[in-house]
């Protein structure tokens, strides 16, 4: 039997002049894209032109949405109530699809960034008001959400579909949630390291964490950070080591989520 | 014959804890609305409310796209190229479709904002860029422009419903244009010379000029900006001049545009 | 022996076409004006034209910063380091002084806006960011801070002058704290129990909390919010019962902060 | 005789999580820095990492302000009146200086921006507005200005010092105005043509345009663009022909303005 997993970045993070991230590298390599939305990062002019050469280069479009903190990158917890958040994700949403339209194509799944990823899955508040924007935008958008989080918990109380997260790029804690950035290690460099985590996470759906302890941890999409200036090697190794292991890397709707 | 006309205002330009225009007012009284979308006022949160009482009030959602200048209040020009002014207005139809999905509505038509409708009437290829993002995100969407317009012109040009707008609250000058801000009465506060210019191009299709010219001016939807202070009293002059001459005032996507 | 205090309000929050508060008629009643400074409201013609009154009117000039958050009106917390907080804090009084030195007047208080605010007054980091901002800009500027929190410390630890602040239309917590706005009666909007709240802090240096209880307040400075509706008559009924009560109101630098 | 001149970069655009340009190798080549102050790139860290850093390396401290359009890295013209771009060109001054008083320096000049420095180099309300700003915050500051544009005569006109700017990195139209950057070639890449530019404006003060005119070009300060690719090469090539040809390279306060 064939393990099939996908393969996913987050791009489309420049905003204007500032460039962030190879994401034409990134797009021969992985399957599915979360794109930044202009919240934290992307502008329409970079939205249009990253979700433009996803659809070239047979990558599924995904959302990518924030608290609106260009300034802080989107890494800052802003303190914003649920129906706030709701519509803010909604207009990120939105946004993305206009793109989408531009190539016939549509936003298929949808993965907070930073901070409210943070958040939304420690808190079901959150958790809850980002699947509500997706249900009310379009219940065919596909939650993407860390195993055992309130986003996973509020995706399957509200009918959505759920691919659960793992990282290629990312250590984990003993608790099955990725290490603080603020750690040192925090942040996976060594391609081999990449493989290994990948190839256990992919192969017997769990992951090692910094401790040495072996975590449970069964996933539908790897990500890996596009704006990480090794994200592009990351990407590299995972997808090799993945083939080279026989795993079959498919765009994130062609993921079973049954 | 029964005449018909369309009423359209701009609302939704309120920002945070910043309140402009009486939104709920125009409701009551307009039959199509053009709705900010962030750029130059307007918020996430500000467009759920007022999509969803202009659904609850059978009032037509329109797109009011700008450049990004809140501060200015989308009234300064900025030197935009075509393709960047493009991808703006796609971001911001898509934007407000998000919560057009919400109420199970749609956005049916587009009327751009302050200098970037100054812009789109002079310029074509801001026009056409307009008109671009319109037939890539949603061809149905009516492109509202100013009579003989370079905006006109695009719509046509791109196969576009064009509904062209006259202006409830705004004088004229010789050349069919609406006169600049900064001249003396330039905005109509008086609801008699409301009346009487609405009726004019209701009845009559024409208007008289700042000069006393008389021009003919065909339009299917009259306008009024919601963030005059006099905006509510227009639009209740506009409406009872309009019912009490057997004008029938309906939405936006129920005019005729052939 | 005469008693003497400041009353001070927060004004200079209007945003562009946004307008909010009457600082005219604010600036004719207080003898002190915090002003935003473009993070949380404000921008520099605004700041510019609420100096420049400021001056005309006698009322001494007072930074009022804010984390960057124009959507919130500085109202959500924002998860930012110290060392960048201290920096935006020194930005926005470096901003406001060039408005100062238009009228050949100095920045002479600090009293932070919402959010920073509060969170100042409970984290010693914050607050001392804040207070190291001020020291390195200008150590001749008043740290306004509320009565025993982490502001108080921070600015006498670093040797600023503190003025110690009290509320005119806010209702006070057993704990000495302002209550939270989400609590109904938390803004006091009759003018007989800002009067009275008022006398008995200036006369008794003590308040009534929200449960009865009888709590020390002494502070050099009461404050009262211009962007409340009932700003203007919350100053008036401050002011006209200080005045009755031959209570003399000066300008934060005239106080002996001894 | 010995010849002096000064190089300045125009370095601190990075803003948040993108970085541009390499400030520190920039600040170890010139002798004075236009500091990006949050408008067009720049925020509250970068400017006061780039002005101690300045402080450090003996670089002058100058203002680089803008028209307030991040999206745009303030290469795009806002139509704004001169009483706005006026207060914000004061803000910006304002902010820099906050960080200058952190290391015991002033602001020493004041270089405008892109699209802000096209404009008032043509129009001159917007040269005089530029002025204004600076003789309202500091009459001392230096106003950088290319020779015979508005620039230079509203310096003059307000009795302002004025340092007149020519560039190593840029070529010249027949009328001595830099060459649009939209023009293949305007930017210069090649170092040695830029020794050669630099040479024939200091030593001979003039400098070949694009079609072999030879034009009378004095100025005190040859400005090299930190956010190009080959800023820091091409500044490197300009000092080291300056400093070979014997020309003494000096802080722009240390010219003389007579």
């Amino acid at each position: 039997m064939t393990i099939t997993i996908n393969l996913c970045a987050d791009i489309g993070e420049s905003f204007g002049a500032y460039k962030i991230g190879d994401d034409d590298a990134m797009l021969g390599i992985v399957r599915s894209a979360s794109i930044a939305c202009g919240f934290h990062g992307g502008d329409p002019v970079t939205m249009h032109d990253v979700v433009k050469r996803a659809k070239e280069a047979g990558v599924s479009i995904g959302c990518h949405p924030s608290y609106n903190d260009l300034w802080g990158f989107g890494r800052r917890r802003i303190d914003t109530s649920a129906d706030h958040l709701e519509y803010m994700i909604a207009y990120q949403i939105g946004a993305l699809q206009a793109f989408a339209a531009y190539v016939g194509e549509k936003v298929t799944h949808l993965q907070p960034h930073g901070a409210v990823a943070n958040v939304a899955a420690e808190q079901e508040d959150a958790a809850m008001a980002i699947g509500r924007a997706i249900r009310s935008v379009d219940r065919g958008i596909i939650y993407v959400a860390p195993p055992d989080s309130w986003m996973e918990k509020a995706g399957r109380k509200l009918g959505l579909r759920v691919a659960l997260e793992g990282f290629c790029d990312r250590s984990y804690d003993d608790d099955g949630k990725i290490a603080s950035r603020k750690l040192p290690g925090a942040v996976h460099t060594d391609p081999d390291v990449v493989a290994s985590q990948v190839l256990r996470i992919a192969l017997h759906g769990e992951v090692v964490s910094r401790t040495g302890k072996v975590l449970p941890q069964r996933v539908h999409t790897l990500c890996v950070h596009g704006d990480e200036p090794t994200g592009v090697a990351t990407a590299k190794a995972a997808r090799k080591a993945l083939e080279d292991a026989g795993v079959k890397i498919v765009t994130l709707p062609e993921m079973n989520f049954e």
